[in-house]
């Protein structure tokens, strides 16, 4: 994996991402034909792939420093890590657009899951994306080697950890007791807990999807903990533009609702504190990022450009 | 665990599980108060405890069957799927319950979740403890040794696979395209697809139970075969002996609504075969399961006397 620009790397990434996903989903009559076309709807539905895209880029990072190579072997022992965390992101967006949650009826330009499948089968739907997650963990890449087996124990336990009630399922509770969405519970954000709901409910998902990576490369400790630091920072100036997005944002390219967060009155970084300076809180954070990279000798490779995309991107 | 009768077994599996749970299950403040409060308000709801009870009897047989002692130390290497298993129980069904899919306001005597918390919340506590579920069968046992490794890597996919689009929830989506709540996609029930729907979505997770126990014990191929074949003729028996519970059951000693099933026309074995030919078949499968236990060598200790307790029970 050598290609010439982040651009190149991108669609290269999403093309292998793409085609694991398709041999990676259920099929019938293993499963039965409704869930299958229900889940491959919403897999296939456009979206970024940032999260798989971290996972291959850290796991190239971590073996152009220990190997001084590109992404090559480790991309096959990285790869089912990357598509376990775009099963489980969109299982998660599933269940955030549906009535109960956020009542989405539009995502990345299509309708979604609930509208066209109805409800009971959108929630079996998220919930079988959630299962098939962690079956392609423990499944592959095969591990009669017992370091690449400690590998995928150390992955499945991050993973989880991400997605759990102290991640991203935390994260999205705390987002709807602010809306008043729990009966009893409403909850009045500060600016600190705004700051850990996005650290759990996107944050959390997003540094698990670069670990992975590196632990799946064979990365030391010491680099694990760069790496996590990196898509720390990463993935809130990807939170804190994605809010400014939904203010100044174009629908058409955006692929959702603008706006959509001023009219449910959400908590987000531009209400709490301003547009100026919640673009330059983007900026310190990629800027942080890029920094503990060259701190920890990983800049050969795609992670300094891939902050700066997220800080600079329109859609 | 060397108890005198098949009642105080239980009593020791149950309280053995229940404590581990408590201890498994997060807290505040690594997760937030309300969705640790959703999640213990619906696994302390008073369940038998089946599946849990399923992986240590059956990792009892195994330790019974190749080191002639009862169960000891596979107790503590069985006892984190177990829990784990009785946590993916309980999220599905929380999300079993829910408005879109069966509509139940009373599970096990109490009113459901989504009836205290609201819907959204009921929805996200489902999601945490299905991610629990694998975080915790990721972290425990520790697993230095490879071979500890190896087995619970193999416990990791056979959960997965049970609990997924080929599993639990397949079941769960035929039933709900036979009950008509998939617009456009009703289903016709036949025996066949009757049998498959009960054999996804109760009768996956009953054999997972068994089957995991005894991978934890270090039972060979063969074993876990026998195993499962066992506990496939369980959970058929379980499933038929609810339907007709729900036709004969008093409500009192049942904890939820008894008639539900016929008021929603959801498809049952008292509806297809009558009450005297359902039990007839319930009485063959305990009858094929002890036989299998038998030809395995399998009989001492606990699991032909649950066989027994699955068909006779009342609630």
């Amino acid at each position: 994996m050598s290609p010439a620009s982040l651009a190149s790397f991108l669609d290269q990434a999403r093309t292998t991402v793409d085609s694991a996903l398709d041999r990676y989903l259920p099929t019938p009559p293993a499963s039965p034909a409704l869930v299958c076309e229900a889940m491959r709807y919403s897999v296939f539905a456009g979206g970024k792939r940032l999260r798989p895209v971290l996972t291959l880029a850290s796991a190239d990072a971590i073996d152009r420093r220990n190997h001084d190579r590109p992404l090559d072997a480790s991309a096959a022992l990285a790869l089912p890590a990357a598509c376990a965390i775009e099963l489980i992101h969109t299982y998660s967006l599933i269940h955030d657009d549906l009535p109960a949650m956020d009542d989405d009826v539009l995502r990345r330009g299509r309708a979604t899951l609930h509208v066209v499948y109805g409800e009971g089968i959108a929630i079996l739907a998220g919930d079988g994306l959630h299962a098939e997650a962690f079956t392609l963990l423990a499944r592959e890449p095969p591990a009669e080697d017992p370091a690449i087996a400690a590998r995928k124990l150390r992955v499945l336990r991050v993973i989880g950890e991400a997605v759990g009630s102290a991640g991203m399922v935390g994260g999205q509770a705390i987002d709807l007791q602010a809306a008043g969405q729990a009966p009893g519970h409403a909850l009045t954000l500060t600016a600190e807990t705004l700051r850990s709901m996005h650290a759990r409910k996107t944050g959390a998902l997003i540094r698990a999807s670069a670990v992975c990576g590196a632990i799946m490369a064979g990365a030391d400790r010491v680099l694990v903990d760069a790496i996590d630091r990196y898509a720390g920072d990463v993935g809130l100036a990807f939170q804190i533009v994605d809010d400014i997005l939904d203010v100044e944002g174009d629908p058409a390219s955006l692929g959702k609702t603008a706006g959509k967060d001023a009219a449910d009155a959400k908590p987000t970084y531009p209400a709490f504190f301003g547009l100026a300076r919640s673009r330059q809180l983007a900026d310190e954070c990629a800027e942080r990022a890029r920094q503990t990279l060259t701190d920890a000798g990983l800049t050969a490779g795609w992670l300094p450009a891939i902050a700066d995309w997220i800080v600079r991107r329109r859609n």
